[in-house]
């Protein structure tokens, strides 16, 4: 790999920003920009009341806009009963760019989540009309009756991936942070409308580093040494197929490491790409990946033009450049109201620097 | 089940009670007793220093029994290249049971651990000849390169089990805190002289309870409900190849929720046979035994007989009651230097009282 990279500016396609305006959203959403990103995709797993209205989602954008107006927020809605095929239509003509579909129980304020895809047959045909987005969280909640962990979770929801696709064939779908082999295979056996978000994370972290550390552990859970092959892998090689969805995902470090309970999640925005360009180094010396497949060509559609495509976006026209060890992640970052621990804190990291 | 049971007294053949005279012995050891337990099998691996000779062993259970005079200290030595074919000999002499095998790396104070045992060949012989017993952390030091994780490290070692018991057939090996089905098969290929220990909470916790919860986390981590079913069903049908070895594992609350990194290890020891009977009950529940497996039996072999018997003990004359749901677990254990937080704090749980 090179020691700097000059590429265009990146979109994130999977992010948490929390309730805005509020104490998380503060903090964290000042930090996309000079991340080197400009586009984000939205999550709408906001709690007490997530984002199922293109009057909710678009108060929303605009309470982001309020903090940052530099960064273009793709909004989602969270697949919810309350949904009809009228309010598609309305959320096509108001440009929201996908629906989310949280299995109960699997994450992160899941709990108004989806038993079966059944009682949204009309939904989804009007997303597959509209061209509005599915984006999975592709796990089954854990269920120790039928040997379900958050080890086997995603394995175990690939069934229902394809026959999402064999139900609704023209329906574009995101499988949202792949962790496994089985779920990069499963994208791949589709055409162009079926794709998978990479987290940066899960492209270094395996399950031995979250059994011991609390701001490791996130849904879906890392894994193996053999996934995190498949992922990295998947990111030098992905020709469209997959991108960056950070599923950067904050939380106060009192719910991290309060009662013994801890929050899901791992905390990558302030430097989503310095996070993967380190683990591809990191990858290259395990002999996951070979140097050579690190290009200028890979790094720019996994960061930028893959995701801008599929969601119907111009390429950017702008550039950063990104440096090696040309930064140190920080220890916290801290308000009055809040405090979040990010993902490899106190290490060195690639600097960004929009050109 | 029943809601009394009269049983023998208890032994716990794996225990760590921590450096003595210490703050956390001295929290630990006083609750042995009261949880109907009068025979400890001790671990040696205490930090700064393990436990590599048979003074050392001695020391260690005088400052034990200083503490409460009341329990039967099995002690053992942690296999170390110090350790001579003569100390063998002299720890036998001295009353020492065992020699535990920590394979460097794999869980806490293993850093002065074993790489190979063929090292050990002459130490292991004269084990053999002695009668001394052979305690097997069984796992191999997780590895990115091998694919070795938390999940599957307890298989991955159980070739060396074999290997150890066709190069030394006469040895007497514990496999400790099984975790998984393939080790409590592996277990099962050997006569008499090789059995395996399992702990009260590998009996309830699975891999999604530690992946949340720091105060689950231990090594070997706990596994899949199938793994849990295996473990559940060779309790109740022991025959004498499976007893009780906790593995309590006491930490401070700073090392279990510090700074992230979190300590391995799930305390159970004043709460131990209620844990088990916990578990039944709620394996019985799940369908993975069933009520009729649980007998006087196999829980007074599982608990106490046949333990004593593996480490050559005569049978406890000594009786202890338990009564379902006549406690409440603790939220803490507390002194003015440490504080320790046992399993399944605040729920309520089997008492025990002593006849």
């Amino acid at each position: 790999m090179k020691d700097t990279y000059t590429l265009p500016s990146a979109a994130d396609m999977h992010v948490h920003l929390r309730n805005a305006p509020g104490p998380i959203a503060s903090l964290v959403t000042p930090t996309i920009r000079p991340a080197g990103i400009d586009t984000v995709f939205v999550m709408p797993n906001l709690a007490p009341v997530p984002v199922t209205s293109v009057d909710a989602a678009l108060e929303y954008k605009s309470a982001l806009e309020a903090i940052d107006p530099s960064v273009n927020y793709l909004m989602s809605l969270y697949l919810h009963s309350s949904i009809t095929p009228e309010e598609i239509a309305n959320a096509k003509k108001a440009g929201i760019s996908g629906v989310k579909a949280y299995p109960k129980g699997a994450t992160t304020n899941s709990q108004w989540g989806v038993v079966s895809f059944e009682p949204f047959d009309e939904v989804l045909k009007a997303m597959e009309k509209e061209g509005i987005v599915l984006n999975l969280h592709g796990e089954v909640p854990s269920d120790s009756k039928e040997g379900v962990t958050v080890m086997n979770a995603e394995s175990r929801f690939l069934p229902t991936l394809r026959s999402l696709v064999g139900k609704y064939p023209k329906l574009k779908i995101v499988l949202e942070h792949c962790t496994t082999g089985e779920a990069v295979e499963a994208v791949r056996e589709f055409g162009e409308d079926v794709v998978g978000t990479i987290t940066a994370h899960h492209l270094s972290l395996l399950v031995d580093d979250w059994s011991a550390n609390v701001h490791h552990y996130c849904k879906p859970s890392a894994k193996s040494p053999e996934d995190r092959r498949a992922l990295l892998q998947a990111v030098v090689s992905s020709k469209g197929k997959f991108f960056l969805g950070t599923d950067s995902a904050p939380h106060d470090i009192s719910s991290k490491k309060g009662k013994g309970n801890t929050a899901a999640g791992v905390f990558t925005q302030p430097y989503a790409l310095g996070y993967v360009l380190k683990a591809l180094e990191e990858g290259i010396a395990r002999g996951d990946i070979s140097d050579s497949d690190v290009t200028d060509e890979a790094l720019a559609g996994f960061f930028s033009s893959y995701g801008r495509k599929f969601y119907g976006l111009p390429p950017s026209d702008k550039k950063i450049l990104l440096k090696k060890d040309g930064a140190t992640v920080e220890e916290s970052l801290k308000s009055e109201q809040a405090e979040i621990v990010p993902y490899r804190a106190g290490e060195k990291i690639w600097s960004v620097e929009w050109l």
